[in-house]
């Protein structure tokens, strides 16, 4: 793996660190932080932060073994108990101005075989304890970004079929192509591929869309866009106006959903970890934007606390459109990881809708950008709807529909 | 290694961890927490407090490399920085009434060869920044302990001579046989031995001398003793009630040193490190008090920040004898860690005295334990004057002496 390669991108394209500032590396925050196994690149990053001008790196560890070890042995009336540190720290690092790099290496499937209640019950918890740092990050009011390290559980989840030696190895070659760190100029590489997003992005907004049509065998599926909504793609700018790159990989276009105007039914095409569980081969069914029915094959449980987090829980944040031409796509890997898999297909959120994709939404009260159409939410998470099965329609304000997408591909 | 018993010492002797409590596991400040290297014991120990009724058990870590790169290649003005979240964390956590436990894994090398103010002046902005939880544990506020784990750097220190491969594995040997973690039953043996310290520091609480007096062929050094000074062996009672052990392993007797009663020329008889220096063959002479002149072969630069931290970092806190018999004298190994030189010789502490050193000391402010000779100080920092060279004297109110121990062994 080309760890100082991979530190640089994440410093310098994905976070664009700026002289000065403070950096916080975390991980999951239900396991409290990055993980252990990540150290070799946590460590590159910080060389490279510091080479940057970093005035100051700090990582939150988390350690999953910890994370497990309260399950087995907790006394259950404990184990929903979270701390107030852990976000005042965060909090306090981007009101200072620090910017926020998290590094996911982890077990997809943690916390499977765990009481569904409980877990569910945790990560509500977590969720809240966290919302005011999630609305910071979701305002962009500083410089994140979201990259990935190589967990050996992880790992063995993506190449089950790999001799257990190589299984880390292949995840980080994977990586390294995904990320074109192999590529002669990896930095240019990703200018050009972030242009070329751009350029997508723009042709979106300037059709205005009221919304669009996921249409496929098992799927019927209408996502409203509010007026003013704004196709984002790779790069944001932060309120305190530093360009950065929120994912490393990133294939996405995306933009916000209405909360009220969700309609249909939609089947999952991968499957979802969330809370350290699998859901797998889930559909949900959305009337006037809220989900009003869900089936799953596995972790329907899960999935059922997921939405009743909170009343937002229920409800669309965000609409994101890749191609099935895309890099990770075309690998044909599963990662259950979404950093990844969000990148193979088009995609929705439940959950929070990030304020920067609706015009003047940043400076909107949460009140004005409900009525909007913005949700709000402790929660944001991503599930996949696109395939190579899956046709998209781009719905106006007068009714016509314009194919956008058809068998995965752009139009 | 006997890890889980260890980790059961950990809790059930050391902290006497409460059900319902919170545990927090942290290391070296300096380095932001406990060494990644310790995880396996981290997790045996938080395993046990689960079992005994732990609320929540967390760890801050803290990676040793982390702090290597942002010396190799931070911006020189940016060496001191220190954030408020890690200093927040701790205070907030003992005030809501949770244990601590501090492991050690470390490199005592760490930082050797890098420049000597520098690493001086992050260790002052760190002790400055974690005063209000330092005085928190000077007055035990709650239960918390001390206790190790076996780093690759620091056992390559400790055994020098052995195959790189062998150290770590002796290392931790030696620890297991110094914590009596070898014994049939480690818990009795533990109690036994500290049943024995109890006895030994009851003796010298009866006498009520007025200082003791250190002579050897480099040392002529007397501590005063204040008025209602108490000696205090391994155990001790937090002020919320709960019997605990702070190190393990523990051999020592010690009590509060008068700030404005120390005179004369004393040798250190073992290295210290600090803030990831060592500092070697080194002496201090002190006048009414105060160290007044000092000389050290290697590491003299650190020696004077490190008693220049503030006004009361070159005075004495504390005194503590421990006999040339107890087992890690025995063991003739030189550990570069305080905790177990701490308990192969007498000693003194520059810095903080603790407050349950003094009758009624927990309850005085801060200058009326100053006046009656407790000293104050961001730092708290042992080092060695015993050896089997050296003789202690009490010496009463009127003047009288009496030996308390000759050549090392008590009298």
């Amino acid at each position: 793996m080309r760890l100082e390669t991979y530190g640089e991108l994440a410093v310098r394209v994905a976070l664009n660190l700026q002289a000065g500032q403070r950096l916080m590396i975390i991980g999951p925050l239900v396991n409290g932080g990055v993980s252990l196994e990540a150290a070799p690149l946590v460590r590159a990053v910080a060389a490279s932060a510091y080479r940057a001008g970093a005035e100051l790196v700090e990582a939150l560890w988390g350690d999953e073994p910890l994370l497990v070890s309260r399950f087995q042995s907790s006394r259950p009336e404990f184990l929903t108990g979270v701390s107030r540190w852990l976000p005042n720290a965060l909090v306090d690092h981007v009101s200072g101005g620090g910017a926020v790099l998290s590094i996911y290496a982890n077990d997809p499937d943690l916390l499977a075989g765990q009481p569904v209640d409980v877990v569910g019950g945790l990560q509500q918890a977590v969720s809240r304890a966290v919302i005011p740092f999630r609305q910071q990050i979701s305002r962009n009011d500083t410089n994140w970004a979201v990259i990935a390290a190589v967990g050996e559980a992880w790992a063995a989840k993506v190449f089950p079929d790999a001799p257990p030696a190589e299984r880390g190895e292949r995840l980080w070659r994977t990586i390294e192509r995904l990320c074109r760190l192999d590529r002669p100029d990896p930095m240019g590489a990703w200018q050009e591929h972030l242009d070329a997003l751009t350029a997508r992005s723009e042709e979106l907004n300037a059709r205005r869309f009221s919304a669009l049509r996921f249409r496929s065998a098992s799927t019927d599926f209408t996502v409203g866009l509010p007026a003013g909504h704004t196709w984002v793609s790779g790069r944001s700018t932060s309120r305190n106006g530093i360009a950065f790159v929120a994912n490393l990989p990133t294939e996405e276009v995306f933009t916000i959903a209405d909360r009220a105007r969700v309609e249909g039914t939609v089947r999952a095409t991968k499957p979802l970890s969330y809370a350290g569980t699998m859901i797998e081969d889930f559909t949900l069914t959305f009337k006037e934007g809220r989900v009003v029915h869900l089936t799953a094959k596995r972790g329907e449980g899960v999935l059922r606390q997921l939405v009743d987090t909170d009343p937002g829980a229920g409800r669309l944040g965000e609409v994101a459109l890749v191609p099935q031409g895309s890099p990770i796509a075309q690998s044909g890997l599963l990662f259950y990881n979404t950093l990844f898999d969000e990148n193979a297909a088009s995609h929705v959120a439940l959950g929070t809708a990030y304020k920067f994709t609706l015009q003047g939404g940043e400076t909107m009260d949460d009140d004005a950008f409900e009525r909007a159409g913005g949700n709000k939410s402790a929660i944001h998470v991503d599930f996949m709807i696109g395939s190579g099965e899956v046709d998209v329609d781009g719905i106006t304000a007068a009714g016509a529909s314009h194919p956008v997408m058809r068998a995965g591909a752009w139009v």
